[in-house]
């Protein structure tokens, strides 16, 4: 028997009607009976287009009040939310959304190069009368599929992860566990709604009854702002984001009702955290992904020196072994927990690769010391993280190889002071191609924050024996 | 797919190994890491005298650290523990122990009147070699029952309520979703671990890695030192025992961290909640019942004195409804979620009655005011609560009737002003009885506090139409 729970918004929106759910840069405080109402009215316009339980329905927006009240009116209705990166081209998001088999999509502006797939703006969608016949869902059944998000991995063809309720409403209470419930508490969102970290936070809040400081992007100054000003008690951030905040903060020091600074988006150097330190700052580094329904493992501010360069320790309702290694000896890291996806959406042989008895092969390579502490010595595939944004070398190589003349090409991560990293390309050409050329072709079909910063004409590259590419020898080209 | 997390004590005793699990009053303190490995050298010492996974094994005793290992023992062993009430008759736990098909008693000192029943005493077990074969349980799969507990209801007959882990967990984080789970909290039990108040609060312990302050049993000045000396944050209490506090605190006040005092086991009359308010005693009001695995229902402090009489709102991921009434109409109380049994062992004629697509009908009477409130109006079944223990009035009757010459029996509770309630008998007889030999003949078959304080003869019992006893008329005639 699955389990069943109440709708979670209008259960928080019975128990605490009044209290503040989402709190905006200007000054707008939405309560938990209006974000619930609001959302209620979007499912029954939805409803009047048509979309019906188990649609797919693509979303693509920045974030705001008015995407997290579509992603709760997809909730209502029983909809499967497609959340698409606003970072990705036309041509990458056409190909998710045919992916997913999605039905239609929502934005916040409409997309005039993707006129093929059925659109409604947020305004259009208000034009449009509530369904009055709609009968919106009241309860949870946790083991539903609520959202997909698309993740690259190793295939370097996008595969969108399917998140459970169960996955969500575990990776909440899992971090509620880790770092405890105060009465105080207000996060903030500085983060896209559209990755994990941020619609993580979101549905915390609703779990949680707590509100929600959401801002529409990272600008240094308002998240400064919203934790020396705004009350806010909880942020969550990746390294690049922390190391312009501590800058910004120079000599002044946080108020100490700030309790926790998650830390996400690879391992944090130890300069950085020893000026957390020096700042009081109270750090908690992670270790998770789009899989594991954001962090699944967390250090504490308390073991952050101690265990320098660590992500810690599994939450608690979370497993985490090395792939048959012993201490100290670095493998494959696999995962399991409830928050863990059950796979991706259609795709039978990555599943099938991924996953053994509900255990994750992340792809990741670390290793645990004897007390159990994690260290993460190698990202998935060679994974480049820029800006806390993922890039998978094999996704830039697949479109590389699409352009006539180049027969062979690999890409790596570069260190880049603003970006924590940047992708760099090396190309083995059958002909004299123009950088131009290659530029213009992949501005099209690659997001900006993938497009290599260089790309080097090589006579080959680093294979092994297997003649399989070896990444990791790239960097030595640089 | 059922849902998987790592063995909780395990899991706590690696992530907080030296913070304390458990502190005693004679200031004993056992650490999560000491906890876990004495229950798991317990669980070896059972696996030695033959018990193994699946069989019931039934525990007696006091609140005690020992009896807190066994349990978990158990759990390492895939054991369903059957706890039984120390209050009870041997003839009573006997009845229980069969029902329950144990297969053996764990117990703190050898019990003379049950030589039928294999036994073995915390001391016998300590004396056996932990047996090196048998392959602790690693992980807990929720789905599986842990725990069974006796309850009466309506028949008259005692049922065991089964607890799955599933259960438990959520009564466990839903509690910590409505209190908030603070890092200095500490929790007071001094209900007895053999009730659902105990043995909930008891995992709460574990999952939230919270210290639990352990008394054998209820005491005042143990109580009232506890709160005001060991730093005890939360304590469960019944209303009997709220009583005894207020008026031992005298002008006194409990410290500021103090956070909650929840009360169960009936609603709180009035002059006491104005008690608590004056005195600043941060009260909760609740509802549930061993089916429920502890409160499923609970008012805050904030709105004690707004809505008194009320038992407040289900849980987060708990729904409540009243059997086809309007709002503040009266009717029978339905309860779902998590934290809600599936069913009662082996009674399918009972768990036909009682359950309804997950909805549990309680047999209890209340109802909703318009802003969703709970107001409990009658406990089901005439239930008597005297001291925080459930007296089911038809259980009582029925040892009664098996009295030769004992041809009608009634009961009902009266108001007493140490234990809340007490039991009253009303027969009819056909004969000449001495009360002598009636009380002689409970005296083996129902547990003490269950034992009538007066026993009336009477011509009739009040009945209705269909010739069914209506108790609460026997009321008028005390």
């Amino acid at each position: 028997m699955s389990t069943v729970i109440p709708h979670w918004l209008d259960k928080q929106a019975d128990l605490s009607p009044n209290e503040v759910a989402v709190e905006l840069r200007d000054g707008t405080k939405v309560t938990f009976s209006s974000l619930a109402e609001n959302s209620r009215i979007k499912a029954r316009q939805l409803a009047s287009a048509n979309i019906k339980k188990g649609d797919h329905v693509a979303i693509l927006s920045g974030n705001s009040i008015e995407m997290m009240e579509m992603i709760h009116a997809c909730s209502y209705l029983g909809v499967v939310v497609v959340l698409l990166n606003k970072r990705l081209t036309a041509y990458e998001r056409k190909q998710q959304m045919l992916d997913a088999e999605v039905t239609i999509l929502i934005t916040e502006a409409e997309e005039a190069d993707l006129r093929e797939i059925k659109q409604l703006t947020f305004e259009g969608l208000e034009q449009l009368e509530a369904s009055k016949e709609v009968q919106l869902l009241e309860e949870i059944e946790l083991s539903n599929v609520f959202t997909m998000m698309y993740t690259s991995g190793t295939s370097g063809f996008p595969k969108a992860v399917q998140h459970t309720y169960e996955n969500h409403w575990w990776s909440a209470t899992s971090s509620g566990l880790n770092f405890g419930i105060h009465k105080d508490d207000k996060w903030l969102i500085p983060l896209p709604l559209f990755h994990v970290s941020g619609l993580s936070t979101m549905l915390k809040g609703i779990i949680y009854g707590m509100p929600i400081y959401l801002l529409e992007k990272f600008v240094v100054k308002d998240v400064h702002d919203a934790i020396m000003n705004k009350q806010v008690t909880m942020a969550s951030v990746v390294t690049v984001m922390l190391q312009h905040l501590i800058r910004h903060l120079g000599e002044a020091s946080y108020p100490e009702s700030f309790r926790c600074m998650l830390l996400g988006g690879g391992p944090a150097p130890e300069s950085l955290l020893l000026q957390t330190k020096e700042k009081q700052i109270p750090v908690f580094q992670s270790y998770g992904m789009t899989e594991t329904a954001s962090q699944i493992v967390t250090l504490s501010p308390g073991d952050a020196l101690r265990k320098i360069g660590s992500a810690g320790k599994p939450l608690f309702p979370a497993q985490l072994k090395i792939q048959g290694q012993g201490l100290n000896e670095a493998g494959e890291i696999l995962v399991k927990g409830p928050m863990v996806t059950h796979g991706y959406y259609n795709r039978e042989e990555a599943n099938k690769k991924s996953f053994d008895n509900g255990w994750l092969a992340t792809g990741d390579v670390g290793y645990l010391d004897e007390e159990g502490f994690l260290y993460v010595v190698d990202r998935r595939s060679d994974l480049i993280i820029s800006g806390g944004e993922n890039i998978y070398p094999s996704e830039i190589e697949n479109v590389l190889l699409q352009i006539d003349g180049i027969r062979e090409a690999g890409v790596t991560g570069r260190e880049d002071m603003e970006w924590g990293e940047v992708p760099i390309a090396f190309i083995v050409t059958d002909r004299e191609i123009e950088i131009r050329d290659i530029n213009l072709f992949l501005r099209n079909k690659l997001a900006r924050y993938k497009q290599p910063r260089e790309v080097y004409f090589v006579d080959q590259l680093p294979r092994n024996a297997a003649n399989k590419l070896v990444r990791q020898a790239l960097k030595k080209y640089l």
